[in-house]
């Protein structure tokens, strides 16, 4: 059976391990910081790819950005990662095939393949962590548009310009959605603006009234863009992952999206393929391209 | 050369014609209301067929509704035509084999192989009229979900509950985009329930101050879903179609959507498939289809 060294490079992280071509973890998660500038991110994939080279067949890349229509370089960055991150010239890093995809595709096709969205060939993956990642499945092929760029979930849940995104357009699902969206809301009906989404979810959690207020407001932007989406796509299901996710309540999302949209019946669920899904998918999809 | 006997279904009129496989219309455009019964509707569409059946090779559909994966029947009417309009019995109408889509999904195919989508891989389409039709093009194949009925812009612009939907949700897409949206904004900004689009658009030719002020506000919101579909689906192109799209400024649409988005550059056209695209599209995707 092939193995992929599977390399997931975050903002702050980066993590690698072997997977094989069942999406098993075959090799102990390896686990470093990311480095600022480009000769040392260079240093580091080097580095990790040397030690496993000779084990493995393909290298696949789980990473931040938007990444091309063959799955060879990155289109431009999202802004959470170094400038100077290579852009097309990922093959040089190994002699064996190197694959890459956005992490946020990576996951929904991790749960496509061996998670919530297992048999779903038509699904929608929200990633709600300190930002919202988007991964959509259509007719069983990941959604890339014509560069590979789609999949973004800044579409506007307001028009008059209340919140800035990261992304610098305005009041995008992501300022909302985010966890830095759950502060915001919180700063805003709160008054305080030292307000944690920690502080947030403990209050929910144990009843406090303006919590909970909060809480839903945020859950309900949440359900905003599953019923828009569920509209747009009509899909077996939305999967919900990222850190975020585990405090949403599924079965209201599931029972209030039914009942709004035009579309045919849908469900909401929790991401099941765990917290390496970006690293799996990643590995999956190069074996399935036959890289 | 094959030949389809086109029938385009509105909730108003029904449509037909003949169709060859490259696109174009050969016989008469006949004219009919759409009658209100069951009945009376299948009576309208055997009328049209028996005329026509021995000189065509299949029967396209363009219809109002949603149509199953299997192009043989409608999932559920979105309300503007009979609740016992045919669902699945469409192919005991005539002989020949019979296609069903639709009619957004028919115009928006009929602008990928000969309007202004030609030779775009993925593109977006939303007709504005009286309400809003979606056709979504990805990767040179129609977007239509797990049961068929994805493509409907039903996504929500606001989340404060301002407008109910003739979908009967709050706050569409369709309720600010379309003419009626138009006419809303106009109640809405100038206080007078008697507004009427024609005046809105008269005035703002005209430089009319609250009437362009009116405009602008409707446009602005159309720009707020072609930011949200390009960064969803990073097309080719936004296609504009119906009534409505006439007045909209497309240079404008195109450079604020491209300032905004994150995905790579698109740009807003205009429908050039023409008023019949629906019945042409019906009949190349029908051709397409094999039926």
């Amino acid at each position: 059976m092939k193995k992929a060294l599977a390399i997931d490079v975050g903002g702050t992280k980066i993590y690698s391990t072997v997977i094989n071509e069942n999406g098993e973890i075959i090799g102990d998660i390896e686990k470093h910081s990311t480095p600022k500038v480009y000769s040392e991110i260079i240093s580091t994939f080097k580095n990790i790819i040397s030690k496993h080279e000779n084990e493995i067949d393909i290298v696949a890349f789980s990473t931040c950005g938007a990444v091309n229509n063959q799955n060879t370089g990155i289109l431009g960055s999202t802004g959470n990662i170094a400038k100077e991150y290579p852009t097309t010239d990922f093959q040089s890093l190994s002699s064996k095939p190197v694959f890459v995809e956005n992490d946020a595709n990576c996951a929904a096709w991790a749960e496509y393949e061996i998670g919530s969205a297992k048999g779903c060939l038509n699904s929608v993956m929200l990633t709600l962590g300190t930002g919202v990642g988007g991964g959509i499945i259509v007719n069983g092929q990941l959604l890339k548009g014509k560069n590979g760029a789609a999949g973004e979930m800044h579409f506007k849940l307001r028009t008059d310009k209340r919140r800035k995104c990261t992304c610098g357009a305005w009041d995008c699902f992501e300022i909302y959605c985010s966890g830095t969206g759950l502060k915001l809301t919180g700063e805003e009906v709160s008054g305080n603006s030292n307000i944690t989404t920690y502080d947030i979810i403990a209050g929910y959690k144990s009843g406090d009234e303006i919590m909970t207020k909060i809480f839903d407001i945020w859950q309900d932007d949440i359900l905003a863009g599953c019923i828009g989406l569920a509209n747009i796509f009509d899909p077996d299901c939305i999967v919900l992952s990222g850190s975020m996710a585990e405090f949403v309540d599924i079965e209201y999302l599931t029972k209030e999206t039914n009942r709004e949209i035009v579309t045919t019946p849908t469900k909401v669920v929790k991401a099941s393929a765990g917290n390496y899904s970006g690293m799996i998918g990643a590995a999956l999809l190069a074996f399935r391209k036959g890289f």
